[in-house]
């Protein structure tokens, strides 16, 4: 029988101990959108005002109005924040033809590389168990699946929830528990493309919940990569939101991540460990405006959307919580982006980052806990696949190249920014501005409408600070080998692991792999 | 000596009187700001969250995101506020072309109706004291002043700030304190057009302070109509502010506003007022884009600007304040505009409506006071001089004329509209769409870019809707007598009341009145 000191011992051990690994070791919460815009949100302008969730999590933490994706797409942008670098170093990007946006589709072949560093597999070293809930993305054939990268579990699916497909010519994309599917799109999991009708998100929240529910009462550290992705199009919501918005269906998809952010911030109240966990809310890239308006969201005042390195498609909603720790209703002006997510959650884990590559992130807990907040002057790069398009230091950007997309493109109704023409600027080739870039202050004109004259004595000042940062990023830069070049049918979600426990395995096509071709 | 009887009835009688004036006579100011645009402000998504004042007055009351004008220019704009009546019912609008944007610069030889009703002047029923600090713009000449339609103080301009001038040609304009000149913008008040440097926005703020203490101390019922117009370009801001916003010289002078709005707030507060005055924030007309961006505003997600019947011509930033009787942190979709001002006034002092005319403002207790709050159907007229160019009715917007301004404007540079352009809708010809309106859904597409085609269902379902209320509308219209039709520079402020005594008469032309030419 043990000794009363003994039994004192080890509950002051054991309440010590869960109390450095508190400080020390908060839980991590990242909630990626997909395709949802800056200007989505009530506490960022949307004249509907349907998002009371988020808005009170702004006004409980702290809103950052100048956090940027790292690329207008989702594969890219997704691997970057878990890489903490940019798409052209982890290899998340095409050299088929220049400045192309590449993902990954069924049809590709590579996916994230081996070499790369996830955060989840660096988390591990503090005992965190990590739990990606939605849309993966950065690669489906199984050596690139979450649990190979350092997740301890997964539920969601690999690709887009594009379709539904007739399984002959590509398959149905799967769904998966941990490392075998549990059925596919539009086949065990429901999105009736005609009503929008999809309990999917309904289910991504139960998921959450439920793994934060069983990490508390394990009191084990976490990280929760929450991917929802309802407002990439198609679109879709649960019955009790279809038609609740004024925006319609892609407003009611908003309104439901709004009501599972609400749900899943009380949980941690509830459960007590809110004030012991890092919550960060963003999107993958900017609104797709060639969704617009019944499946697409809003980028408020920037011009353009997804697809293109204006501020429209790169720019992100972004609210970090912590209660307790980050100061309420507070506004931060730092320059910061998804990549930041990869090196703020490791500093926070206590952790250090991998010093045998360049990282992009920076560690932000001096922005996000100090106060007053320090602010770092650091650029932001705008990359369309291997080219920087544009730089953003301070409140000046420089575009080095224009495009938004081909005029054959734009001819045949692909438009990336509806409604919207700058002129030299929304070009329709892709046009180099290297000699004289366009210079844009976003502070005065966020929306890159009133280019700064190359006589006006402004020009020179802010390109003199501007190129030789660009020149030392250019410089010193390595470009990884890049994993979105080839495309193989044979090689999309015909049997994934676990189908034949289902019945659910096809015959796929023989391989016969071609360089992918990425429009835009 | 007084019994203390006499004494105790007294006290009840006078207590009793104050109570019963408290409610049912609260103080009411009316802030309306110059040429302020929807996205101007923090709460209404600009990036640059510069406003906390008017954002914590939002936090405090009711945001009303939609929320109108009666023309997208001031001077029709102001005339409407303060009589409750379109334009073109009150007279402020011309007939020398057709759907031109008319207003009062110094030549024009009109100004507001003496048949039209004012608002201080129905107040007066009541015992309120008005006075109007800041721009007037409703007519120059003696008879069109501030105090002969009902105010009992004035201190301000009754034009714009344009200038300087050299005094042959055009005078500049002067600031009166009540019925008399104190002197001119650029002479006794200066305005240093090269830096952006003017106290005229403190001498405004201190006018108003001012008043609301001397108001409070008689124990008095007051309407201020507070006007200030530092964000019309020339745009200004005094020393403390100059340099301080992120958005160059405009951004100073809305964060100078924006304190100014603080300050007032803060006065009611300490004066023990602020539970019984009604505070309404909103703007004449959508920000200049034409001056943007060093002296204009942002109209957040909405197309085009002041001049235009766009969303971003007339929608307008607007919060109701009232503690303790306006439920705080509300936000209310009310279909609402500035003569709905005129009308909840008066519904707030408890004075009846003027009967020998048509009214368009609409009493808006109902929706500002009661809980849950009413939500009233009701149509919103967006007018461009004589024409009725669109109409909204719930979430649909039917455009009946599209019109930016001429292509011979558009290619000396005027742009209402700069880096947007929506096929069809903003046309460099007055285009007329009657057989077939454009039509969109302002829910989903704020922004007015993805008209909703011929061939949908909803486009007749809503038509439907809405043309026999424009018909209704238009069969019943009694056009007032057009005021804006003549010019003289004969009229202009060269000899303004009190000029004398200051020395300050200047000698104008002889009388050569024409036609006023409206390009737009």
């Amino acid at each position: 029988m043990m000794s009363v000191l003994t039994l004192i011992t080890a509950l002051i051990c054991c309440s010590f101990t869960g109390e450095t690994a508190n400080v020390s070791s908060p839980n991590i919460i990242i909630m990626l959108m997909d395709d949802m815009g800056w200007g989505d949100l009530g506490v960022l302008g949307q004249p509907s005002k349907e998002t009371p969730h988020l808005d009170a999590m702004a006004a409980q933490g702290m809103l950052l109005p100048n956090f940027y994706t790292a690329n207008p797409l989702c594969s890219p942008s997704r691997a970057s924040l878990l890489t903490g670098r940019l798409p052209v170093r982890n290899g998340f990007y095409t050299t088929n033809a220049h400045a192309r946006n590449a993902y990954t589709p069924q049809e590709i072949v590579g996916g994230i590389s081996k070499d790369e560093i996830l955060l989840p597999r660096l988390l591990k070293k503090k005992g965190y168990v990590s739990k990606i809930v939605g849309k993966w993305h950065l690669g489906h054939r199984p050596q690139h699946l979450p649990l190979e990268t350092g997740f301890d579990e997964w539920f969601g699916a690999p690709n887009c929830h594009f379709g539904p497909y007739n399984s002959s010519f590509r398959p149905n994309v799967p769904v998966y528990n941990n490392s075998e599917m549990l059925g596919r799109f539009y086949e065990e999991f429901e999105i009736n493309i005609k009503t929008g009708e999809s309990n999917l998100t309904q289910i991504y929240l139960q998921e959450s919940l439920d793994f934060i529910l069983r990490q508390a009462e394990a009191g084990q550290p976490f990280f929760l990569y929450w991917t929802p992705d309802s407002t990439h199009a198609p679109v879709y919501a649960s019955r009790p939101f279809l038609g609740k918005s004024q925006r319609g269906r892609y407003g009611d998809a908003v309104m439901e991540l709004d009501y599972s952010v609400g749900q899943i911030l009380s949980q941690l109240r509830t459960l007590g460990i809110d004030n012991n966990t890092f919550v960060f809310f963003t999107s993958d890239n900017g609104a797709a405006l060639i969704s617009a308006p019944h499946q697409g969201g809003s980028n408020g005042p920037f011009l353009c959307g997804k697809q293109t390195t204006f501020e429209g498609g790169m720019r992100e909603p972004a609210i970090a919580w912590w209660p307790g720790t980050i100061e309420e209703g507070t506004v931060n002006f730092q320059l910061a982006n998804v990549m930041d997510l990869f090196t703020t959650s490791l500093a926070l884990a206590g952790i250090s980052p991998p010093d045998d590559r360049t990282l992009d992130g920076l560690d932000l807990t001096p922005v996000l806990l100090s106060r007053p907040h320090t602010l770092q002057d650091r650029p932001i790069f705008y990359y369309r696949g291997n080219e920087l398009m544009a730089v953003r230091l301070g409140q000046h950007k420089a575009h080095y190249w224009t495009w938004s997309n081909s005029l054959q493109e734009f001819k045949e109704g692909i438009d990336f920014c509806p409604g919207q023409n700058v002129p030299e600027v929304t070009t329709h080739d892709q046009r180099e501005h290297s000699p004289y870039p366009i210079l844009f202050h976003l502070g005065r004109d966020p929306g890159e409408k009133f280019p700064i004259r190359v006589f006006n004595p402004e020009y020179n000042e802010v390109l003199n600070r501007i190129s030789p940062v660009v020149e030392q990023h250019q410089k010193s830069l390595v470009p990884g080998i890049p994993q979105l070049n080839m495309c193989d049918l044979s090689v999309m979600n015909w049997a994934p692991a676990g189908c034949e426990k289902l019945g659910k395995c096809l015959k796929g096509p023989k391989s016969e792999p071609w360089k992918c071709d990425w429009p835009h």
